[in-house]
């Protein structure tokens, strides 16, 4: 998706050769109409394929999915990242650990809002070694609903997630494929692909 | 605004004369339809204030907040509730309890996304006694920016965060105004101002 690489070429902040720092669109800033046409694009992907579920994590996934949700017509779940008081006991739990924040949290969803019947498109902001999107998958298993596949904003290429869950059979789709983050700079698959022909 | 004051009505759940469960709609599963109707209407209620950034906070303050943005032609920043290692210490911080959790939270702003010519539009899902509300001016007058008003999804009227806010001469626009959850009923105060007629 151009608009999107050119907003992580313009205003992305390569902070070493695994950190890409998007605060100024997605993670803390949103470029609300980008990712209005993330999710459009994400929903595209998939419009076909009876989604009725779109799941998401707090807080960077919300953003995207929301026109995801819309132009599916599907209901928006995000997962929540520690239990509150107010959540009853009836939820879903599964355990996510993040390596930016060196931290393991368990990520929740109410037993309310996923059920058997779902066929869920799992949205997350970054794909990097997989370790949302396996706590998110996780939660739906336990629902005995669908995971559908997984709509991605930005995925890290250089490390394993795609592999990882590609080989267990989930269909990933990545709006901007980082091939490398070497000498301060940020490189896509499809720009290397093109520089091998 | 109607359709808002309906979905809290057939779905909020009434758990104390204190706490709304809104669950199902706005702080877990969110009806994507209707939180970019809330936002329309907030940014309708700011149209002509000149507002050029909108600062709510993660998570359920993000959905509400897109169409506001958007349709002001502002940017959006959500300020974080605990600092992420990779964010710099170049932030804005405040302290916001939380009776809900409670817990005592730092809400953070990167200083790249809040300066002193910014007019701010605070939104957020629910005013009750102002604790995230002044978290958020607090941020606000750290930046030197001014804070234009506040845009709330409901508005829990029994509690004193609307005074509060007006006695320091704050605008507050509510979308749904909770007179009172007594006897597992949820009075909206228009409501109550209809049948003292």
């Amino acid at each position: 998706m151009d608009k999107l690489k050119n907003a992580i070429r313009e205003k992305g902040r390569v902070l070493s050769t695994e950190v890409l720092k998007v605060d100024s669109f997605l993670n803390h800033q949103i470029d609300v109409d980008l990712m209005m046409s993330v999710g459009e694009e994400l929903a595209r992907r998939f419009q076909t394929d009876s989604i009725t579920k779109v799941l998401t994590i707090e807080s960077s996934g919300i953003a995207p999915s929301m026109t995801a949700a819309r132009d599916l017509g599907a209901s928006l779940v995000f997962a929540r990242k520690k239990k509150s008081l107010t959540m009853n006991n009836d939820v879903f739990v599964s355990q996510v650990y993040s390596f930016t924040k060196q931290e393991t949290n368990d990520i929740t969803v109410s037993k309310d809002f996923l059920n058997k019947n779902d066929r869920v498109l799992i949205i997350d902001d970054f794909l990097a070694n997989g370790q949302a999107a396996f706590g998110l998958i996780d939660i739906v298993q336990q629902a005995g609903a669908t995971v559908v596949g997984l709509g991605i904003v930005i995925e890290k290429s250089f490390q394993d997630g795609r592999q990882r869950l590609e080989d267990q059979g989930y269909r990933v789709e990545s709006l901007a494929r980082v091939h490398s983050l070497e000498n301060g700079q940020v490189t896509f698959v499809d720009e290397l692909q093109l520089s091998n022909i």
